[in-house]
Parts: C-alpha cells; structure tokens; sequence
C-alpha cells in the first residue's frame, strides 16, 4: 500500500475528467456554432472520447487504485467520502459494457439532430425509432445497474442519488391536487392581467448588453465563463473555470432571453461557487440535478421574478429600451408574473410549470417501466395533458416533441425540475430570515445571498447526497410546504 | 498477412486523426471564445490528446500494421502512396519521445497566452523565457529527426517535405534584389495615392454580411464552415466538413476583414476541397504550407485584389455601405493596391510583403541554427528591417513580438508565405490560359477557375511532394517569375 494511494487514485480520477470535459466541449461547440455537416464526424470524436472516458473509469487500474486507496489510511472525511463515491460509481459504470457506451454516445448525436428535425416538422414518426433505440439503451442500462422497485429507479439514481420512483411518485401525486388547484387560481387571475404589455422592439445586441450586466451583477464571472445563443438554452461545464451559458432572444420580448440567462446563470453560478481544487472529483462537482435546479429556479423566481429586483432594473432596462420609459413597474411585475395554461414547459410560468413535470414524469415512468410503447406516447401525452390542462396539444412539436432530453439520452431527468423548485424554495426561505440576506435582497444586493449559498450548497460538492445538503443549509430534508407557500403567495394571495 | 492489412492501418490512423482533430477543436475554442481563467485547465486537456495521439500514431500497434501494410498487396498507386508517407511519419514521429510532445504542448498554450500579454505591453522580456523554452523544444527535435545540413531543414521540413533550407535560401538570395527593387519603386508609386479614401465607418455586422456573402460566392460552403473573430486570422480544419475560418475587424476600414477573409477562404476551400473520404490519411489532407498558402494568396490577391473581381462587387459594398457610393473604381483600385513601407508583416501590401518573409527566415535560422541568441532577437531584427525597409521599428510589438508563430511552437513555418506567393502566381498564370477560366474570372464567376484548383491541386491530396503538384498543375517546378511579372504588372508597369 503506497502512502500516496488517495492521490494516485485522485489523478486517475481525473484524467477522466479531461476526456468527459473534451467531450462536454465538443457538445458544446455542437449546439452552439458546429457547421451543419459536419455532424457526423463529430459524432465519431465524442463516442471515441465516451469509449476511452469509460474504459478509464472501469478498467483494471482504477480497481487496484480504489482497492489501494480503500485499504490506505486517509486524512480526512473528504477523502472518505470521495473514495466511497468512486466506489460506488465504479461499481455502476462496470456493470455497463464499453461498446454500450460508445453505442450510446453515436447514436444520442444523431437523435439530437433527428429530434431537430422532427420537431421543425411536428412529425413524431421522424424522431420515433431513435426514441426507441435510446430507450432501449437506457432500459438496458437499468438492467444492468439493477433496481429496488422498477428499472425507474435506476435512471433516477444517475441524476439524484438517493432517490427512488415511488417517493417521487407519492410526493408528486400528493403535490398534485394543491399544484392544480394554485394553477387554476393563477390562471384566473392572470385573465385579468394584460399580456402583451411589453411587446415591443429589442435588438439582440442590447438584449445581450442587459442580460450580461444583470448576470455579473448576481455574481457570474465572465472570466469564468461566456453566454452564447442556441435552440434551447443550457449551462454546461468545460472545465473548472469555463462554465458557458446559453439563451436565445426573442426580438419582441426581452423577457425570454433574460430569464433564460438568470436561470442558467443561476446553474453557472453553482459550478463556479463549486471548490476548483477537487474539480474531476466528487467533492469538486455539483451534488444532484434536484439541487442544480434549486440554483437555477432560485435565481430565476425567487430573486428574478421579485418586485424589489426589478425596482432596481427596471429603470435600467428602460435605459436601454425606451419603450418600458413608461411602463409602471407594478403593471411590470403583474406581466412577468401573469400565469396561463400553455403548452411548452419552457415558457410555462411558475405556477403552471410543476405541472409539466408531473406529466412528464408520468409518462416516462410508464414507457420506461414498459407499460407504454413508443409509438403510443403521442396519444397518451395529449390525453393527460388534456386531463390536466383542459386543453389538447394541436401537434407533436407542442407536445411529446417539445423537450430535448429523451433525445439525449436523458430518460429519468424530469422529475429533477420540480425537485429543484422545491428545494428552491428552502433555501431562499431559509437564507432569508437573515437579517443581512433579507436587507442585501430587499435593495437588490445579492452579494450576502451568495455568499450563504457558497457556503451552505456549493462549496460542500457532491460527495454527499442530495438530502444531506438540504439538511446542512436548512435542517430539513425537502419540503414541498416552501413552495407551495411562496406559489400561494405570489400567485394566489 | 491479412487481406485487409491496408485498410487496418487506416483505420487505426484514422483514429489518430480523431483526437488531433478534437485538440485542434479546443484549440479554436480557446482562440475564438474560451473565457481567460480556463487556461489552464484546457492546456492539460490539450497535452493530453497530444500525448495520446503521439502514443497511438508510435506504438507498437502501428509499427505491427505498417509492416503488414507494407508487406500486403496494395491495390494501387495511391494506397502506395499513403503507406510511404505514414511509415515516413512514423519513422520521424517515433524519434520524439512522448514526454516532450506533451510538454511542448502545454507549454505552447502558456506560450500563447504569454505572448499575447507580452506583446500588449511590447515588452519581450515577457516572452523571451518561453521563446527559450520553445526554441530548445524545436531544437531538440532537429537533433533527434536528423537533417542534412543544418537543423533549421529538420523543422522546415514539417511544414514543406522534400524542400531544404539552403535552397529557400538561395532561392531567397536571388530574389532579394529583384523584389527590393520592385517594393521601392511600388512604394515611391503609392506616395502618390491617397491613404484615407475608403476611411469610414463600417459596422461589424455589416461587414460580415459582405464578408460572407463574398466567400459564398467564390465557393466557400457554409454547411460545412464558418467564420469567427480573432486577434489573428486563421483557417483550421475539425473534421472533413468543418472547416473554421476567422477574421478581424476595423469598423474604420472593411477591407481589413474582408481581405483576412478572402485569404482565409482560399484556405479554406483547399481544406473543403480534399477527398472527404481519405480524411485523417495523407491523401485526404493538405499537402504543405507552400501550396495551402499558394490557394489563399491566390484568391486574395490574385483574385480579390483584381479590377474584375471588383468591377462586380464595388457596387454591391456600396450598397451595404453607402459612404463608398461616390468613389470610383479606379480610385479604388488604387487605394487597395497602395503600397507603403509598414512595421507589421499581416498588414503589409503585395509589393511589401515578401521583404518581412526574407527577414523572418534569415533571423529564424540564425536562432534555429544556434547562431542567434534569444536575448538578441530584438536588435538583430531591429538592424535587419532597418536596412531592408530604411526605416526601424519603434518597439517589440511592431519588430519581433508581432507574429503569433513563435509561441505556437511555430520555427521553420515562415518561408512558405514566400513559396505560396510564387506557387499562386505559377497556379494563378497556368489556370487563365484556359478561356473558359480566363473568361469567368473577367466577369468574376470563379467557377471554372475553382473547378481547375480542385482538379489540379485540391483532389490530389497529402500523399505526394509539393514540387509533384506544381509539375502536375503546371508542368514545372516553382518558378519564381510569375509572381515577379504578377508585381511588376500591378506595382511597376
């Protein structure tokens, strides 16, 4: 057993995290400014760089590394926690054969692109068989890993640890009736409300210029980071000070592109609050998805779509667009916070959006449990939306073709966003019975605000679960009672 | 000896070229939007592809199917031929041990960033340990690949196989006089243009909507391309359709980026233009320097700077920027063909410019050939464009820090500008004998004239020498008269 076993161990660790951070890289580049033909090449670099990632992480060296480092006397809680993480990992990415991987890599490249093109067209058949293919890829891997209760489970544990179908499931379902019931009250009065106030001119430029003053001034590094434009906004992870953000403008509201930045900024701000030494380790990364999108949805809601944030911006943004001179900031407030049944989870207000996720997730949990084929998803997500919404979804694209993930590769994600809103919640709740959080808010400095969520989530990484920082920064594990009071508040009141 | 020894090899170079390519993909990333505190970070993921792709195109795995290749029946001249070159590689790559390709590697990335710094502050002291660093790099493969005469052959070689140090320098020598002679009398010619016609103001976004319009035109394939910014123009290919071009803006003066893009499209189509198919083989990749700079000086001057090519697109520039709409064609091919005396080779006219390549060469094999310490760069380059422009530089930014090469890892690169002029010219002369080329490029469609360059030069590829295509294109060696008879016709005659 050599004395330095934990640090040998560290080193393997990660070297594969430069092939996933090349690999995040080129995705990157994929979504963002990659030539349309030069897709399928692009394809080859990554499920190389997912075969070669994969194979280090599994193969006869990184066994005798955690076998070394298991047997050897380690310094610190960190360090026991990061080698029982890898452990457990190793376990799990052994169990899934390298060719799966590279498969899977391939393929997921081709369906994003084919997903592009079936949404364009509202065909679902066009999208159809690659669903099928990664939703065999991801029922396999289910296998493979093993479940307690249904192959679910197994998805859900890639993106939060800890977590199994049925708690989400009975929480979701007792959620369902008091979420249905603020949505249809928020409705209502969002009837009342003018929608289209803000309708207007806004040049992407001076949205950019907006979007990038208001992200520094919540703390974003932009030395750390950059914002692009893409389809579908994301926030993706190159290295531990490369964290790129992405939006996409609307030239006749700039609400969209900026709520798009503060809830990406708010994930940017998580991966660069997160401790740059351990980057590639467990304790260097972000702890689950549920926690990630409490990040997100914190800054995007809580602090974005408050009226003391916009006391501060509103005047500033009028600067830049001369049409909102002579709006009142209460009538701006009643406008970004209008709800109304839509059909895109994306552009779902606050008090509608939960509901896209319990959908979601019912769906999935279905057709990856195999109780509902492919080829019947259409029908049965607008049945349920129907069922939930009281409107019908006129074609696929608003529909079951709406969402990127599944042509990702990510079954198992969805329930994460309502995860993360509940968590949201509690932290926000939390952080602000302190007297200099609340007063740093109520004046639009978030700087303390930060500075609790460095200390409570970020900086604690994730070698620990989901639940156990949710009990660190608060003292309880998740509580859907936060949510639901600030969503009655701000909604229904 | 298996029957597909050949295609094994390939395969198995073929994978190589997918991790050059992906280092070449981050290596864009990092010029064109990497933010400034990734650094680091990308300079570790990038020696680590370079470790890896050295170790993979010198392995033992290599060397076993090269001999197979060698051994089997080849099926025709240019699987002959790509099995030369590759065991020529091997054999020259295998010399360098694996340890310095990664450190060379992670010091160019530091490099880079140094010499960014070192020359914003035109301070060379800055740049000077990491130019000590490189040259001992640099030298230390010359003394492991071998070279005939001197190991300035070694690392020209790199970038111009089959062609020797002493005959650019002699080549050089006999041309000095002449283009001496030719840059006085272009000069004393241009004092009498007026500098500041085109001076104005030309938005970027306009600018790159000229730009590409131009490039589309000469046949550039955005579906399989793009055009970035950068400090330094650039073309680089990241796979078979991917080829990224990049140009810098003065919003005073849109024929700076529009030349950079002229320059970097005639890059550019080469890259398009090799066969798709042999990509990551000799065949399927530029050959050299010398004729990849012989395709943008092509379309650059010989094309873009030409009175037909703007007979066609000066109206078309007045329209977008309205300020030209008054000047005339005449003065206009005046001003951009104005030759003046300047510090900075990339901003140099036709006339001018060979001067900056005799210098760079004469001191670069000083240096390389340990007769030029690093420390005295400055001077000896100061005394060197003394006597060859009758004027000395003020400072290291605008002498020896002004090209990015160096801190690329880049010695030995400089003479092919001067051999790509003369190749253009050669290639240039050859292809309007034609009518039908010589008629199109009257009335500016380049169509028959790209169409000769693919047939000629594109298609053939990397497996032959850059003499073999000069002979194939225009049935000699690289002859040196065109391009002096080109300069007399449009600075003297």
């Amino acid at each position: 057993m050599p004395a330095n076993a934990y640090d040998q161990l560290c080193d393997h660790v990660r070297e594969v995290s430069l092939l996933t951070s090349t690999e995040s890289t080129l995705s990157w580049d994929q979504e963002t400014y990659m030539p349309a033909k030069a897709l399928a090449f692009r394809a080859r670099q990554m499920s190389w760089l997912s075969g070669k990632a994969h194979a280090q992480a599994t193969g006869r060296m990184m066994q005798k590394l955690l076998v070394q480092a298991s047997e050897s006397k380690l310094n610190d809680a960190k360090q026991a926690a990061n080698v029982r993480v890898m452990t457990e990992e190793h376990e799990r990415n052994a169990k899934i054969p390298n060719r799966l991987v590279i498969e899977e890599s391939e393929l997921t490249a081709h369906a994003k692109h084919a997903w592009v093109e079936a949404r364009k067209k509202s065909d679902f058949s066009g999208f159809a068989p690659h669903l099928e293919k990664l939703l065999g890829i991801a029922r396999r891997k289910a296998d493979l890993w093993g479940y307690a209760d249904e192959p679910y489970d197994a998805l859900l544990h890639t993106y939060e640890r800890g977590t199994r179908t049925r708690e989400v499931a009975a929480l979701f379902s007792k959620l369902k009736p008091e979420l249905t019931e603020i949505a249809r009250a928020a409705v209502a009065r969002g009837k009342r409300v003018k929608p289209n106030l803000l309708r207007g001119n806004y040049p992407v430029a001076k949205q950019q210029q907006l979007n990038a003053e208001i992200a520094a001034s919540i703390g974003f590094d932009f030395e750390a980071g950059r914002i692009d434009t893409t389809a579908h906004p994301f926030c993706t992870t190159l290295g531990p000070r490369d964290i790129r953000l992405t939006t996409r403008y609307d030239e006749k509201d700039f609400t969209s592109s900026l709520f798009g930045v503060l809830h990406e900024s708010g994930h940017g701000l998580y991966e660069q609050g997160l401790p740059e030494d351990d980057f590639g380790l467990p304790s260097g990364r972000a702890c689950s998805l549920g926690i990630h999108e409490s990040q997100s949805r914190l800054w995007e809601n809580h602090v974005g779509r408050s009226t003391s944030f916009w006391q501060k911006w509103l005047p500033r943004a009028a600067e830049i667009f001369p049409n909102l001179r002579k709006i009142k900031l209460e009538d701006f407030m009643a406008t970004i916070n209008r709800s109304e049944y839509s059909f895109i989870r994306v552009e779902a207000d606050e008090a509608t959006y939960d509901l896209h996720i319990l959908l979601r997730f019912e769906i999935e949990r279905r057709m990856v449990n195999g109780d509902l084929p492919v080829a019947d998803v259409p029908e049965a997500w607008n049945a349920l939306f129907t069922e939930m919404f009281g409107m019908t979804p006129p074609d696929a694209a608003h529909g079951c073709l709406q969402d990127i993930h599944w042509s990702m590769g990510g079954l198992g994600y969805f329930a994460t966003y309502t995860l993360g809103n509940l968590n949201a919640a509690q932290l926000f709740a939390t952080a602000r019975k302190q007297k200099r959080i609340a007063a740093g808010i109520e004046k639009a400095d978030y700087a303390p605000l930060l500075a609790w969520l460095r200390n409570n989530v970020h900086s604690l990484g994730g070698a620990t679960l989901p639940g156990d920082i949710m009990q660190h920064a608060t003292g309880k594990a998740t509580d859907a009672r936060h949510h639901l009071k600030h969503l009655r508040e701000r909604f229904v009141g």
